[in-house]
């Protein structure tokens, strides 16, 4: 599937940061950093710029925040064409600051936001964009929202000079169908604006669910190395790559990456194909109850879980 | 997605068998045939009848042969409306023998076979139908199989009383549009038959080809506890159990029989998404060189395995 437009998004950093409080090790970002220049990846998101007020710097690890002076660090001496993009959770925005983005190493700053706090999402967007950023507008946990607040929220986006805005799998619960639905009403509501999918891999429908948006031309997409990510995770970028026909990707050193520096990693934390997240994503639940379950020793327990969140919705 | 037609078949003992020499204990599957019988599950598809002369019985386990009094063995005293299913290779047919249908606990034999077989299997099929079986016609490898070839086998199955023809993507390589293709393609060349899908998960894509079955009309739908099966494995029947509307299924005791008897056998046996298998899928290969590079020391080197690929293609 060649299209000159697509741009894959590497979440490695930002959404693996999730699993291990952001405390990847500076090697470990940067041996991404140069495998993902090196196989053509159009964008590496580092993590998340937290307000330190909120988020006290001993309670986690760098990716947190994102410094820009952290960022530099990392990347200092690598030659590279990467484009590097921080996120940003409107609700919880405070004292952070940014520099002009000509100062800055970052690229693009993704608000990530629920359609309830969208004021605060296209305040900040626009703040941002006035400095020079590349701005994405991440709606979060849209396979719970109702349509006609959905719709309301999009209209809103597209009055802002905002550049992506993406459909966001939260809960891993979409299927194709329901993809192809989503695109088109964000393509429909949102014209001159790129689109973008953040799919999770709850029911394995995450790298389905990300070519079902190429389909119907969405033309950023996220991915991470193995598939790392929150629970089940994201979709894998060595299967993205392996699709996408474009002559700019180069699979080996993400192959390289993977089998030295994730291989090792998985053995520390888990995530990929797990039943309890499985079933949130089935029943769309956000997956708080499979994070619980997965830290108790009844974890391998899926019967007994499924017929506690079956309980819990009645 | 609810529609009355649709039959799932449970593939565990036959697709696993080929990992494990077709040795599954007899508790394993009938502990198996209990949890599919509560599940509501219509099909369980315990193995092979393989020729004895070309596969020596000291070499395989029982479901190498589904002799009909081992099966009768195993389901003895257990209350059920499952339906059994057998695999019968085409090319691979000797001396077996198959009892009239209503003397033996078996009612549907799968014949599998390549295109160029075609008129094997229609003998086989032939003779099996007239022996009061339901029978299906499973053309492996067709992502590599050229379409006129294919048209013409499709268009001599359309002449015989074979009930079900299944689309088989042997190799872990087909992406959603293809299997519509294909499945849209088969439909059209077999008036009055049902299609069904078995679809290999190398590029986690086997779930979510079967929903594009089910959406183009595909009402056989394969499927594994746990997505069991040579390499990737197959469709995860939990995932599409949990799918499909139908009261008829019922999750809870293939979450229970997943959580007792597969974990423990995923410690001893491996299958899943391992990278090698997703590179042959994505380079649509049979997966003979990642099975053999996962019993090497190097089983983990899969930037060297790619490149080996890669130069054996060319």
């Amino acid at each position: 599937m060649y299209r000159e437009q697509i741009k894959v998004l590497d979440c490695t950093i930002r959404d693996g940061g999730l699993i291990n409080n952001h405390s990847f090790t500076d090697e470990f970002v940067r041996e991404a950093y140069i495998a993902l220049s090196k196989s053509g990846i159009d964008y590496m998101e580092f993590g998340y710029r937290s307000s330190k007020e909120l988020c006290p710097v001993h309670e986690y690890g760098a990716w947190k925040y994102c410094d820009d002076e952290k960022i530099r660090e990392i990347i200092d001496g690598i030659e590279s064409k990467l484009k590097i993009s921080i996120m940003v959770d409107a609700h919880r925005v405070r004292e952070q600051a940014f520099a002009p983005a000509d100062q800055s190493p970052v690229d693009m700053i993704r608000v990530a936001t629920y359609v309830k706090d969208i004021d605060k999402a296209i305040d900040l967007a626009r703040r941002v964009k006035d400095l020079g950023y590349e701005v994405s507008v991440n709606i979060m946990a849209i396979s719970k929202e109702n349509e006609f607040a959905l719709i309301e929220a999009l209209d809103q986006l597209a009055q802002t000079p905002v550049d992506v805005v993406c459909v966001v799998d939260s809960f891993g619960a979409l299927y194709c169908e329901q993809v192809e639905y989503l695109v088109k009403l964000y393509r429909e509501h949102l014209p001159g604006k790129e689109i973008a999918v953040h799919m999770h891999n709850n029911q394995q429908l995450a790298f389905s669910n990300t070519i079902e948006g190429i389909i119907h031309n969405a033309n950023y997409l996220d991915a991470s190395l193995f598939g790392i990510g929150r629970g089940p995770g994201n979709c894998c970028l060595e299967l993205l790559v392996g699709f996408l026909k474009n002559p700019k990707f180069n699979l080996s050193p993400i192959l390289k990456f993977i089998q030295e520096h994730m291989l090792p990693l998985r053995e520390q934390i888990e995530w990929g194909y797990i039943l309890p997240y499985m079933l949130t994503g089935m029943l769309n639940e956000h997956p708080r109850a499979a994070i619980a379950y997965r830290a108790t020793p009844d974890k391998d327990k899926y019967a007994e879980f499924y017929e506690r969140l079956l309980e819990g919705l009645e």
